[in-house]
């Protein structure tokens, strides 16, 4: 992962022709131009590179700095490998290094980004704020970039509302940038997870920013920009949103503001959905069907329909927070797999909900006794 | 005028079947029954309704009441009639009474309908004035509803700048209503027009400043909502021009206050265009070609391919203001028609404009020598 920068499309193709050890090993050998049809300059120019970094890495140092620090290497093909990533093509991460306790993969398939600007105003800074606490409160991700600003007001309402929110850093997974941002990173490493390209120890370059932006918006089916300047990196945020079909919304602001600038560019340019509350921000990036706000739903099979397994596992979910299957299983006096298998069927009949922190109830649901 | 409520579609239908006189007549003698084919009940309580009215009506008076306050009746078919109300179809205006220097149809043409909240925030009163100077400044016409708040900021930025503006009121053109706006209404009496469907006298009431609303927006080809709350006078209007098909603009403001939320509903259900800038405000509304905003244009006809009877019209014309083709033809020492056929040549090429104050130059015409 150091030989090439991130997001190096040649790698990425090499990587997808070939996979990752037969690349490093055409690449250490030298043999790269025997089997690459298309070796003009540019590879050529690359392997230089490439081979000169190797000489310098020293994968099993970074292996063991993860290991130190407490972060783990995420790769493709595993099971926590976010696959909508994988619509990145050449440019997408030959692996992450992850560092928290939510599952990298599951935290993100209900989850939005949040971006906006470091010079943020009050505004912003509410609004973002605000957003995020509704979200994280409605079993949904908020994922950002650590920046101040913002991405910290993010983070910090969903932390507050005691939902998982995940960071993606132009640095290593140890490396505290801002330094401001030293306690809200260790916060979010515990209660969530912070996420890079980089290996342990790197520091962030202007690049490296632009380049970690694509991952933002790759993660997450949706991004919000709050407030951002016309030349921004959240307007670079948005354009790889747009660019990948994800959902793109901005929030309005004071036309007499030049933070909202970005943001009614977005509106009026790019066709951004305007969002002026976080309910319309889950219609717009909710499942079809499964997250539209307007009038709350009860669940599709009645109460008395359930079987008395099912009713149990029901009763010992909670409200609020979340709890694993098998704690539900000791309240509920089911054996772990009936547990599973009723969990899966109360989902299914709108009851029940799986979170990053666990299973609970449907929030808003009238229970029809 | 004073037999059917201000916009009633029966009387408008029986207008433009019979035309004004003849109907008048069908109503009076009570031959209406006999003419019309769908009598149904409706028609018969408005006959009821009518006749009544008719009896108590001085139409006379209203005309010399219109004389001694300075207002004159416009009606369908004279050359001040603006034919733009006409798609009003059977609520069509059966006339106007108009008070004002300005005249109504053409300066309605390059116009704008500004419109928003009575409780305005000074962030919206600070925007009105601010787009109708602008508006003004480029010759553009400024209509609003003299209501405190964001129609009073729109007339008093249009004046300010010079421009002319139109009030159309839900009362008698000369009644000050609200009576806070006794100098502004005289001062756009002035400057401009003040415009009313009711005859003098006539005062306000609730359903008339919603029937009044269509006027607003059917006058102008685009309305623009600076700051309206979800349930709104505005909105109405709005909802008026876009059954109208004319541009619908709205500006944007803080999620957090409940006087933009009206403008972010047009935004999110409405489609209509966030506007930031006066600039994009003409952008929208403008002839296509005639004021695309983005880059200053010169003239298509480079001046030496002028005449010199149009180069000395060109050196007549003045650069702020506006001045008659009279005035134009003793400054250029030309003759009155030479003058007349040498400013359409000239608008035409685009080195002058004709504004409801008179020829100016183009704003913004970088001439080529």
């Amino acid at each position: 992962m150091r030989a090439a920068d991130a997001g190096d499309p040649l790698m990425g193709g090499l990587v997808a022709r070939h996979g990752p050890m037969k690349t490093l090993d055409l690449i250490r050998t030298g043999r790269l131009m025997d089997v690459e049809e298309d070796a003009g300059a540019r590879l050529t120019g690359g392997l230089r590179t490439w081979r000169a970094r190797l000489a310098a890495a020293d994968p099993e140092a970074d292996l063991a700095a993860g290991e130190r620090t407490g972060a783990h290497l995420v790769v493709p093909g595993t099971p926590e490998w976010p696959t909508q990533l994988d619509q990145l093509g050449d440019r997408r991460p030959l692996g992450l290094w992850v560092h928290g306790t939510a599952d990298l993969r599951y935290s993100c398939l209900r989850s939005v980004s949040i971006v906006g600007s470091r010079a943020a105003t009050p505004y912003g800074l509410h609004v973002a704020a605000d957003f995020a606490a509704t979200l994280a409160d409605s079993g949904w991700t908020v994922i950002s970039g650590a920046a101040l600003g913002i991405d910290a007001a993010a983070h910090r309402g969903a932390l507050a509302a005691g939902g998982p929110t995940i960071a993606v850093l132009a640095c290593g997974t140890d490396v505290a940038y801002p330094l401001a941002h030293h306690d809200l990173l260790a916060q979010i490493r515990e209660e969530g997870a912070v996420v890079s390209e980089c290996p342990p120890g790197v520091h962030p370059t202007r690049s490296r920013f632009l380049i970690r932006n694509r991952l933002i918006a790759a993660l997450s089916p949706g991004t919000l920009v709050v407030e951002a300047a016309l030349r921004s990196g959240a307007a670079n945020t948005a354009a790889h949103a747009q660019s990948l079909s994800r959902h793109l919304a901005a929030v309005p602001g004071p036309i007499t503001s030049e933070l909202s600038a970005g943001c009614h560019r977005l509106l009026r340019e790019r066709d951004a959905v305007c969002v002026t509350s976080p309910e319309e921000l889950i219609d717009l990036v909710g499942a079809i069907g499964d997250d539209l706000a307007p009038a709350p739903r009860g669940p599709v099979v009645a109460r008395d329909a359930l079987s008395e397994t099912a009713r149990r596992v029901l009763d010992a979910v909670p409200g609020t927070g979340g709890a694993g299957p098998a704690s539900i299983a000791v309240a509920a006096g089911t054996d772990l797999s009936a547990t599973l298998s009723a969990l899966g069927s109360l989902a299914a009949a709108g009851y029940v909900l799986r979170t990053p922190r666990g299973w609970r109830l449907k929030p808003r649901t009238t229970t029809p006794c």
